[in-house]
């Protein structure tokens, strides 16, 4: 999220305060802000949705990237906005602007794209939009998906996750690895449904929300919308094997990759102390989860090698 | 909907019918194909889901129209969706490619379009995604909203319209009046969803759509999905006051304009006989509706004068 992008969300929130508003209407669960809205469903049930573009020249390089793996894309990164609510994705709508050049084969082959994805996560293709138009290529996808709900003696209870809430002295935990997704990996991640829907079965887990600007950018927005500060331990760090090829020739370390890069599209979950062990010792969490610092109380990113402040500004991938 | 938008919602819809598909997930009440997308909701009644992209040079002319009203009809374009299912709007998301000289204040115009529309039908907008870039201006809008529901005898029942499903011998009723949006229309009309939710609360329809294309080819979509022909009357079409004044220098004749223009957003409705009498004489329908015709088992398209064929072309607003 670019500075303009920033301020105006800043501006959206402080509009949904005037008299209509979705924080003051009866079926807004969750309004803007977060990873993903929530609407009120059945039973307590939310509603959830997640709607996000990527466009030619940001997200994507049309000369370079192949059309499947754009339409792909294009669904993948709501995925993993719906899993970082702990969330069930149900279906997808689809909207593409088409160069004027485009043929039908290469609609087909970005729908075909969104279309392997979906069928993998049982995510229905409902609808969408398609024009033909003079400007570059985008794809925008919304994806609707609904809350994880417990039922405990016949009692039905709704959850999810939020970007703030963190406690004090949470562990910050992450999935995967980080930095250096412009070598291939922004183009073929998977998102973490599947992991995201054990942890919210299993864990109580204060917050979450997952990586797309950078790990030190989301990860200081999740401090900052719990109010708090994070301190991160640079040797803890799971370093992806693109970040290690990008740093012999970039003049940057790998761990500056993996704090600033980008579109790693992992969880970031804040875990309280007395879960941590359990989720660690969780198989499927085993090759998955790492912890990489803790919430604290004095706001601000800290990234600390064994105990001492490495001086490093926050920063992220632009879009 | 241009002809490669025609070609590839075909291929789409055929698409559905592979194995995991929209057609056969459980949540799915309706698929690709109609004015809106419904999943299964609460106790039957349907979550509505329509989304509809406008961009620059397709939909409005930066240099020309104001930001303001950019912004409403990207919200309002989906709204006649939603009218068109007799749906009630509950929720919106928005989506902007800003182009990269934009400003914040710019942004916000297009933001404050939306919700002025939004509030007017008490539609919470809870989210979006925001990106700047090279490519030109794109507003993209997702509407959420629920099916109408009856409760009868503490049942409740769900309906909403399809675009097929009329029956030989219904009557064509449209309301508003047709042709010659480019002079202003298209940004300022009001989506008829506070009269849908008045018929569909009072009469048995049994087809609907909203015209964007253009009125000979909405109304040919409705025909060929309800396995029917058209007749239409020449003489009762309601022509718009920018049709008259576009056909003073256009070479094409008011009804042609009437017929052809698109983007009127006015709703196209399949009535049966025994109900055309009492919606005929409704006072809130009296001003806002006209019969221009019926549905015939002959397929086709076909306008008469008094009785007599016109030789016309389906035709309307590729986009």
């Amino acid at each position: 999220m670019a500075g303009l992008e920033r301020e105006f969300h800043r501006w959206l929130k402080q509009q949904n305060q005037t008299p209509i508003s979705a924080e003051k209407n009866v079926n807004v669960k969750l309004g803007v802000g977060d990873d993903a809205a929530i609407l009120h469903g059945c039973g307590g049930s939310g509603i959830v949705l997640a709607t996000d573009a990527i466009a030619e020249g940001t997200h994507f390089v049309l000369a370079q990237h192949d059309l499947e793996l754009i339409g792909r894309k294009a669904l993948a990164v709501n995925l993993s906005d719906i899993a970082a609510m702990g969330a069930t994705p149900v279906a997808a709508l689809l909207t593409l602007q088409l160069p004027s050049g485009f043929s039908i084969e290469q609609a087909q082959r970005i729908f075909l794209g969104v279309k392997k994805l979906a069928d993998e996560f049982s995510v229905a293709i409902i609808g969408g939009d398609t024009n033909r138009w003079e400007g570059p290529l985008v794809v925008s996808v919304t994806v609707v998906g609904h809350e994880f709900c417990s039922v405990i003696e016949n009692e039905t209870a709704a959850k999810s996750w939020r970007i703030g809430g963190a406690k004090v002295g949470d562990a910050i935990v992450v999935s995967g690895s980080f930095g250096g997704s412009i070598l291939g990996h922004h183009l073929d991640f998977t998102p973490r449904v599947h992991l995201a829907q054990h942890l919210i079965a299993n864990y109580n887990i204060h917050a979450a929300t997952d990586v797309s600007d950078s790990l030190s950018l989301d990860l200081s927005a999740m401090a900052s919308e719990s109010q708090l500060g994070v301190e991160v331990e640079l040797n803890q760090l799971p370093i992806a094997a693109a970040a290690i090829e990008l740093a012999k020739t970039s003049e940057r370390t790998t761990w500056q990759h993996a704090l600033s890069d980008g579109e790693d599209f992992e969880l970031v979950l804040a875990v309280p102390p007395d879960e941590l062990t359990r989720i660690c010792n969780d198989p499927v969490c085993q090759t998955l989860l790492t912890v990489i610092g803790k919430f604290v109380s004095e706001p601000g990113f800290r990234l600390l090698d064994d105990g001492s402040l490495i001086p490093f500004d926050v920063q992220g991938y632009s879009h």
